[in-house]
């Protein structure tokens, strides 16, 4: 049972996001590392960095090799690291001569920071799909209650009569944004990071250029230089999770405001009171102002580990592992929370 | 699997901390939730609110009780909190006429503060006597190594020599304040939560008082009105996770130094590379920086949550259930990992 | 004499940047809202909103007309924002039967939001120009000194030997990024903010479309709908502001673990001490640091501003005021103390 | 003209703080710098660490003394701190003989850091008076109308009545708590920063204690050991800061949630609109919020500037140097404008 809410056993009823969270757990990460391994023996054995025939045997390994969780712990407890430990296993599971021609080259961060990229690749096509999903779904709200009178609030008091469509515009114009930016992203594939030791690739010599494009082809990255003290791609991608939670904030916080007042929004659902029978809690709008300030909150760190020093830092990349994987799940419980609110919202306006 | 790296199966054997988590597992809350219920049914019993032999039954209920959990999760998902659905399940497990008699008088915001109150003493507990072991330690080395001399750096530059008792001084004098602070908030015990569903006891009428008292007593908590929407009682033990970790992010970053520059620390163990097989790495003096980092960014979050407007705040609340869990656990992982590294040093300053 | 370091007696010799502080004074705000008053009577004068030859003369008005900063003052007070009295001012200052002529159909935020938009042109242009001579710069260290060794290291441990081009490009790449994200809003053109009172532009009517055309072809901005709640642009700007200063933070965190270690970088001029005469310290590269946690802390609450409730919050609209000047201020000095720095390198690595 | 919003020429109307500012001010700097200059010199002569005639004579010069300001801000951006400049200044007045007995055994950060505790000082006065006021015009507020009736709301939902002295109460009481912790640190008197070149008071030998008790007792602080690289102290007070703020910013947000559903609440004043006539927004109320949020924001780095590696970190002190005066600021605002705001409320609730 765990202490984060967006694990914990009834807290993630609301706040958590199984389809985000699932990229985030040890097993997709390690099925990640894994498939670098994998790549990386399969480009090297076609660069002639080792032989054919063990990459081929490497590769083969890789679908039935799974490590002991308990010395992963301990490695990352012992190194900072589960490489090391991971690399371990595998080389001992493969065997041989072959052991010896695994993560040939490569490093801790080429492993974990190519996982990442892996999984945020697939995070960010996930909430890409919600994006266009939940702009949809304003879009259809607009057609059935779009032309109705709102009261335009300025400064939280009632300013002049606005149309339902210029509210929800300003709920759904940023969303179109940020699906833009998720797509250019894409577009542009995520970077594969690989350096070795130190970011030179000294061990691979003049076969460097050949493994590394080899791998980003295996892998569907974007064949890039090393880029492991600059973490301004990483940020890139934590800002929009929070542009994203942040947007869906303003509209948790329109609806919670909406529904206080009464008369111009109906909502099915909202949650009970254990000790008044007769409230309907704005749960799922509140929920979004939680996320959205949570988010703000953690950006905060990312920006932070930017302060990356040296070829390689231990504290600023540890402090991207406590961040990130939340950063991304509240954004996607926020898509989830948002998408299902439009949902309930009946009648929104008045005639 | 959980996403969260205090939760990690292989992240969290660096950054967990097995014993404060512990006090913020679904189950140590639930059964702390119960111990409310439990300790109100009581105190009511005695003050006439309700029959006192229903009050023993309903605490006698509380042994044999344990909540669906799937329920639960459908329960925060549906009401934005746990309390209605539990007190649904509890009542349901009493039965025939006592039911109406568990939870009277109570709102979900008193069961859950009041939990975490409970909770969070049995936390500042373990961590004030993990910071008198790690000042005892602190203590040690400098009886072993305290006359040696350590050049004193100022702007990271090398300025005169000082003592080892000195930089020693500076790691531990810091703990011993935030000792203090915790012991004093220990002693003054912290509050019950207990309001009613708008902070008024309205339902318990002239018994107010007496419920509270008895309630407090059963809990060991102080009686103080409800506070449910002042919420810096949390800040303040909040603000004591952070100064903690913070205090010793410099420690780790001074041994990080230390061992970047070499001659003037040694430790034992290290952790490993899996492409450099002579590097000792300060794993834990690194992760305390990140720790220190990380709970300086929740903090931010923990002072937003003080504009918890009216008299409840779904955003607010909901925002300290994201963040408050954290912050203990990465305070608890700070001092193990210090009291782990301080116990590597093998040797400190020169002769 | 200011309280801010920015704007300070003395402090902002360090941490201070004319170039881009002007942008942010009292005096070039009134020049853009009066500049917007100024094309707003022309664009309606030449759609027919108001007369032609009214437009001509309130707009030679503004040519001679200045504020009296006091009144100012006192208005902010009053109304929390500053158009009103502007305005009033201003009618007052045009006088007669034109006076009814000015400011027709806007409202506070399109005037504070459009001069903010055009004065951030001018901080990009700027911010822009100054990474291309940074990347510039490092790249003529690059041909100095590429070639030469420099100790790669590796959380906080020496690993193995890079070239000093290889760390160049950790610090330049980012930057290079930053260029292009800069160049790519700059080119899109900052958006044009006119909605009128909630966002309709209803006292415009049909002419709504041409005069919000027009204003923006005269102020070099996009024309786009309003966008006022929508804070997700300034947000944009508001990051890479704080990602170019945390890419400078960690230039500046290696220049001074390079000075601390000695031997592979020599510096003219650094700082002197009042107590140590024999002591160099590197001022500006610790200074990058400051700055560079200063806006990852100060980007966190531009992403809590997204939560910008219904048409207009005015806490969450204060709340960038508060902020984002000090943003843009700490970048642009980020990027004049890095220039500084690379020019003050007179050796790197060794051979 | 700067450009920060509490030094702003219009903007600090509504967010500036005049008393509180004016410890922040260049000039209330360099005044607190002289006196332990002075105070230094004098506990100096005392103890026969220098002449006591020339002891007399520095002191004496200090009345007289100003320092060149141009010069003050050159020198901080060559040394990166005011003191060697100003000490140099400071000998160069004081002549002859005596100017080698200026500033004997101190440090740059035994200057600035007391220099700031002495500020500190005044401005915990100050808005600990404040505090007591404000708690003094809430009573006066619950004697006028505490017995009227106030819907009382949760999870933004209306719930059961409350009295609007339950409401005030939640307004009231932490800032009671506020002031008992204000109160307590002035009791126990800030420290005394006083270290020397390390932290070591090494030129001073045996007559340290003697010299530094003296500068205590002459500059009212408290007499501690020094603690330049244990900065808990700072956080501690800044911290109270942000809690005050964060206090106000929950009665922000209720008045504007009042103001905005009308009925319950009627305030004098109110600010005027540019585009419609017919309101009154709520300014104070909202300010209220803007400055709650700064803060919190602001905290988040005076926690990371407790990671203040080895014995003086340029970094993590010039990053307070960057928050610190705003958070005071921002604090003596939010108690300037609820005390405002408090007396602008004609009526409360409802009969």
């Amino acid at each position: 049972m765990a202490i984060s809410a967006f694990d914990h056993p009834f807290l993630s009823g609301l706040l958590g996001d199984e389809e985000t969270g699932a990229f985030f757990r040890a097993g997709a990460d390690i099925k990640a590392m894994l498939a670098f391994e994998r790549a990386l023996a399969l480009s090297e054995g076609r660069a002639g960095v080792i032989p054919a025939d063990a990459a081929r045997r490497i590769a083969d390994h890789m679908g039935r090799f799974w490590p002991d969780m308990d010395g992963l712990r301990e490695g990352v407890a012992r190194d900072g690291v589960v490489v090391a430990e991971l690399v371990k296993q595998l080389r001992s599971a493969v065997g041989g001569e072959d052991a010896a021609h695994v993560h040939v080259g490569a490093t801790s961060q080429d492993v974990i920071d190519t996982s990442l990229m892996l999984r945020l690749s697939s995070v960010l096509s996930l909430h890409r799909q919600r994006l266009d999903d939940l702009v949809a779904a304003f879009h259809a709200l607009d057609q059935a209650h779009g032309d109705r009178r709102l009261m335009g609030h300025t400064r939280m008091q009632a300013a002049i009569p606005i149309t339902v469509s210029d509210r929800i515009r300003s709920w759904s114009d940023p969303l179109q944004r940020h699906a833009v930016l998720a797509q250019s992203i894409l577009a542009a594939r995520l970077p594969l990071q690989f350096g070795g030791a130190a970011g030179t690739l000294d061990r691979l010599a003049d076969k460097a250029a050949a493994v590394r494009a080899g791998l980003a082809a295996e892998l569907g990255l974007a064949d890039v230089p090393q880029w492991q003290s600059q973490r301004d791609r990483l940020v890139e991608v934590a800002d929009l999770f929070s542009r994203i939670s942040g947007s869906l904030g303003k509209f948790g916080q329109d609806v919670a405001l909406l529904a206080q007042m009464g008369g111009e929004i109906s909502l099915s659902g909202g949650g009970g009171s254990s000790a008044m029978a007769h409230k309907q809690n704005p749960v799922a709008a509140e929920a979004l102002v939680s996320l959205a300030r949570f988010n703000a909150v953690q950006m905060s760190g990312m920006h932070h580990a930017l302060v990356h020093e040296q070829e390689r830092s231990g504290a600023a990349w540890t402090l991207e592992w406590l961040l990130l994987p939340s950063l991304a799940v509240a954004c996607g419980a926020s898509l989830r929370l948002a998408t299902d609110l439009v949902g309930k919202i009946r009648s929104l306006g008045t005639v």
